[in-house]
């Protein structure tokens, strides 16, 4: 298929790769443009516009701001030539998306929110976990799409901003386990045993699963960079949680409690290094290291 | 060995068995004697001075109080025949782990911490993980014991109080992820999706542990009976892990979350069920179901 | 002076009435046109392009929202009669605040924040607490009107949006007082003691305040309408304080429980009784009643 | 009357000065002997046994370990000579003063508990807000003794472990005025507005109440030596009034808030300051100072 894509961080890169591997022609746009080159089968565009055509249109932008700016904003829905389905995949607000599947409706551009669970180097492997929410026969459309970026695609129905639902409250549980495992690190060192030690249990017995291993060994090792995720963008999503679950009633203390320790990370400047890095405000707060 | 055995509640019940299937003598004592019985190779006695005797004995009793009355109180320590080593197993404070280190060494009896991860049908099986502390020697006189119920017993040093912390930790951990499962359920609920569709992604995925698995098929089916671990014993723990936590200067915003959850669950009459039924809170606090 | 009055719900009537009844011409705009009548020496204008014009005007409007919606995007800014100055008293976002100053000087029209502290019948008695911040011969020039309004008005500087901030700040300090007395109440509730009775010494002793006072009769006598301070328009306020504390790096963890209780109580049913329904979380959480 | 005194800190030496002073006679016992030397009319005694007698004791200890090692654990009770009333006015538990009232109606000697409300300068000014539940004719026989060192006694009936949770829930009421006032001037401080300023129109207008004045006054200076209320003792006493709503089935989420902030506070060094110090934890985690 001729794909365009819009943001090419590094897990754009990965997933624009993957779809150039499988044989896609792909465009592909990003603000600062250095990044939008080198890779093979990737041929830069200069604008948004250029590449917001074709068969099908990948977003994976950073957030809410850089996809109004770039899509709403930037008029694209309203140009002459425009894709034959847009595949939203950014981690964006559920507002957001129920607003761009409103303007795509009006604009006559189909739309699928598809956004996606992995860290860079799964996106890299092709192994992304794809959350699909919109209509089946769109879903099916972009099917060979999405099986070049990822080892499997969740179906949650046809309203798209179900999938941006599950995306959040899939990283709330991600950084919920992530200071689980910091609160539990900071309660063992106080009793003298090594949170590496602690964790070297956990995450081969109970806990033996992707997000407990791979935190667990950043936490162990006190060692919070480069970042895979970056603990500001982690802030952003636990603030798009606690909106969404605003929105639907939903009170959720543990986003509380992990909304004041971001903020606390992010005070103490740790906003960049990797998410892991929220262990450090509980171990500060007990006075330890 | 010729092994007592306290405590045979569920857990106690399958240890002790597993004990007798290793070839070992085990002579059981239970508060209600009824629980002792019918275990082939496993001989009820009338008293828990009879049990606390021979090789070794294991003490698996349900809380602090229970342990406190049956063996400092019932003045256990000063009879005139006493065990060889006394492996503690029990899910107990790490302030009366440290009174016991404490009277056993004044007593001359040897003494290990031992508790366990897993529920009642990881312990028939046999697959416990053992959390072990105490002299490394006394551990290696225990192996044969902890290898016939466990898969696999994890030093943590010659502190015996220290695997009571683990063993805290780790709960912690657990009762963490079931609130974060309930929080992110009521959260996609909120939003149209099923928090048993929701939670089949994540349990296949990033979350595919045996913990999440476990408690997330019961918060899925909405089952909560029978209990595999008791929700008020759930509290129970949380109550010690915040206590060891104060102890060491620690503060766990997460394990405050889970207290007043739980005491909101047992407050509705949850109490008995499973701890998974946790999540009943977080749905009724949202006005879901 | 010629003053222009945007916002006439329950507290801007007071405020407007008090306006003319000090000598002031008051042309009063509201949304829902009648709110804007019979009130001596208060002209109903029929836009509030009409209101935004003379000597000065205040706007007193419900919420971030209606004032973009009225203000900004209704090109008032733009038109060729504009007033002397806008004393901006609703209480807003940080955010807003910062906004509308910069509108205001690009357009030319002097502008201060002055919200208010007090309930509708504090307004109809012009004893409202006023929060000005603006440059100080602004602040001078508002003086009568603010003195009609108030009894007295408190300076933040220069900057209009420390207003904005300290009025946030207070009102999380206000509904703050009542999740407190709340929890207080169910302890002493479970304990047999009336929370009546225990609100009586409080609010007689060490919290002889205003705020407590007020709240605690109504949690007292278990009376919620109808309302003084709605509920929802107070989560509206926490949910402004936590933006406007994010935004300055500041973690609130008693704003973080007000957020879930509000929520709680709003799922429930309660949004537009009297804020003290929040004690109401409290006791159904307990199981009290 | 012939009242002895046991407990003599900073509160029971203004006490039992203020006893003297009203005419009674006073034998005093404290455990460092130091301090129930030098006031007129009060004599020291050798030993507690000599205090716990005459018309009536009363007991102003710090914590249920000084309590229960005098009384209960000293045999108080069971020598011959026995007070005709004892009058606990010391903050404990619940459950301590539930089995100090059961030990006592064995023992035969009248009991009420009378926890008082106010700081070491009020209870030297004779000023005590004084919280008594018990027997109506015990807390009538009392009085004189009462009005002699409180400004005014709150009756709660004839149980007396009702004072104690309604005194533990007053002192939650009061950790948590101060939390909020530190949470909100962090608020404002991130905002270009000093704390002090916030709170001198705070404390003057909705919160013009003694607890807000003087903890304000303390944030306000940052000054928190020499401690009035000692932050320690402070963290004891929202452990024991969550201990006393986990016992009632009653969530505490701000309690929870307080017990995490206070730990925080202890482990930085500060447990031994004014309770006001709780402040330095709002602006530490902001990054601010």
């Amino acid at each position: 298929m001729d794909v365009g894509f819009i943001g090419m961080g590094r897990m754009g890169r990965a997933m624009a790769a993957n779809l150039a591997r499988a044989g896609h022609t792909v465009r592909a746009w990003n603000r600062s443009p250095e990044a939008a080159r080198g890779l093979d089968g990737v041929t830069p565009v200069a604008s948004a516009a250029e590449a917001f055509a074709g068969d099908a249109v990948v977003t994976m932008l950073a957030d809410d701001a850089a996809l109004e700016t770039v899509i709403v904003a930037g008029g694209l829905l309203d140009q002459p030539e425009r894709p034959g389905l847009h595949i939203g995949m950014s981690t964006i607000s559920v507002a957001l998306a129920k607003q761009l599947a409103a303007v795509h409706a009006r604009a006559g551009v189909p739309y699928i929110s598809a956004p996606v669970f992995g860290r860079p180097d799964v996106a890299e492997a092709g192994k992304l976990n794809i959350v699909a929410a919109g209509a089946a026969a769109l879903i099916d459309r972009a099917g060979p799409l999405l099986d070049a970026m990822g080892a499997k695609t969740w179906r949650f129905g046809d309203d798209p901003t179900r999938a941006n639902a599950v995306k959040l409250a899939g990283n709330f549980m991600l950084i919920s386990a992530i200071e689980a495992m910091a609160e539990a690190c900071a309660l063992t060192e106080g009793h003298g045993v090594a949170g590496a030690d602690f964790l070297d249990l956990m995450t081969n017995t109970l806990f033996a699963s992707p997000v407990y291993k791979g935190y667990g060994a950043s936490i162990a090792q006190n060692r919070y960079e480069p970042p895979g995720f970056i603990l500001k963008l982690g802030a952003k999503d636990v603030r798009l949680a606690l909106q969404a679950a605003e929105g639907a009633g939903v009170p959720m203390p543990f986003a509380s409690v992990l909304r004041d320790g971001l903020i606390e990370a992010i005070s103490h400047g740790d906003g960049e290094k990797d998410l892991a890095a929220l262990a450090r405000v509980s171990a500060r707060r007990a006075g330890q290291g």
